[in-house]
């Protein structure tokens, strides 16, 4: 990684477009490349703090324990299914329901769900509706939480691989049985996030929650 | 809401851009005004139908005429294609980029295309990035966004009709092709979002927008 003392806009043109640089301790940027290096969407970090830069909550919870589950009225069956597979794995589950048949609108039960993660009540979620789209929709809306829809086992793999999703929604009318549905959560579970680079991208995303307008 | 017994070009003209408007039983909107209401992308709905309670910018823009599209650099081939596509409906095409091969983080293409569709430089957006799950979850924490991974026709047209996406990302490694793609594409922009009781669930999205702690 390029070290600087100070960058001039001379400099930031340099640099490449995305990269990240390091500035030393004391070191400056001038007000025209500040511009530059947004423009060219580079990261500068602290000199020496590397990886030790990234806040250390950034990456999900690897080892996941505690999953808090959420269902519309089309996700009872299958929320039930997945809370015993998980209990059985010696997980420790919260059920936010529901387990009525009265419709429920999904922003609610993601929200809940959400809530839990984002403050650390839950290392991980699971979000179950129609077809996962509305409330990974609006799980996203809670800071602190990405959340993505799992159609299969592939989107499960790299969405905690790649993207540290730390909530997962499932599609109740679009997945093809409870078993099926198991075997995505396991992979998602199973999946930690490992690579600096893509844990880097997820300082981006709290920028954007910190930014939102 | 503005109701109207008959809509003229005079009164197209007046209407504001991008809004919601009654016609009355019976009503009649002039050929002329037609054109008008089209390219200021009004909505016109039956009288009484809608729901009073609900803001008449909730629901996405249902002719969509300006689209923003961004890519990362596994997805330039792709966004090619579906430039060339929409463009050869008459669409209008902002491309924020990349055409460069060098590696490009998948929240700043997302933030692009979000902020343009939340200010209103845009009906709708596409950002397509590998696999189509960073660029939606970063879509999402933009204001006034509601982006879907969009990953086969089913859940295009649900994610606009059920869901009021007003973005959508794809993958280009889990694409099938680009006729795929722009299957998928045609489907999402050609479903518009009709039910009072779907559009009421994006209030409560609205909501977590405004507390998202």
């Amino acid at each position: 990684m390029k070290k600087f003392e100070i960058i001039t806009e001379a400099d930031a043109r340099a640099i490449d477009v995305g990269a990240t640089v390091e500035l030393a301790k004391g070191g400056h940027v001038t007000p025209l490349a500040k511009d530059t290096l947004a423009a060219r969407r580079v990261t500068v970090i602290p000199a020496g703090s590397a990886d030790a830069s990234l806040p250390g909550d950034l990456a999900p919870v690897s080892a996941i324990r505690r999953i808090a589950i959420g269902n519309d009225h089309t996700g009872i069956a299958l929320k039930k299914a997945l809370v015993q597979h998980l209990r059985g794995q010696a997980i420790a589950v919260t059920d936010t329901g529901t387990d009525q048949t009265d419709p429920v609108d999904y922003p609610d039960i993601a929200a809940a769900v959400a809530r839990m993660v984002a403050r650390g009540e839950a290392d991980a979620g699971i979000v179950i509706d129609g077809a996962g789209i509305g409330s990974a929709i609006a799980a996203n809306k809670i800071r602190g939480v990405r959340a993505a829809m799992c159609t299969d086992e592939t989107i499960a793999r790299y969405s905690r691989e790649h993207n540290g999703a730390n909530v997962m929604t499932l599609g109740s009318s679009l997945l093809s049985g409870h078993d099926a549905a198991i075997r995505i959560v396991d992979v998602w579970m199973g999946t930690p996030m490992k690579e600096a680079r893509y844990i880097r991208r997820l300082l981006k995303i709290r920028r954007l929650e910190q930014n939102p307008d």
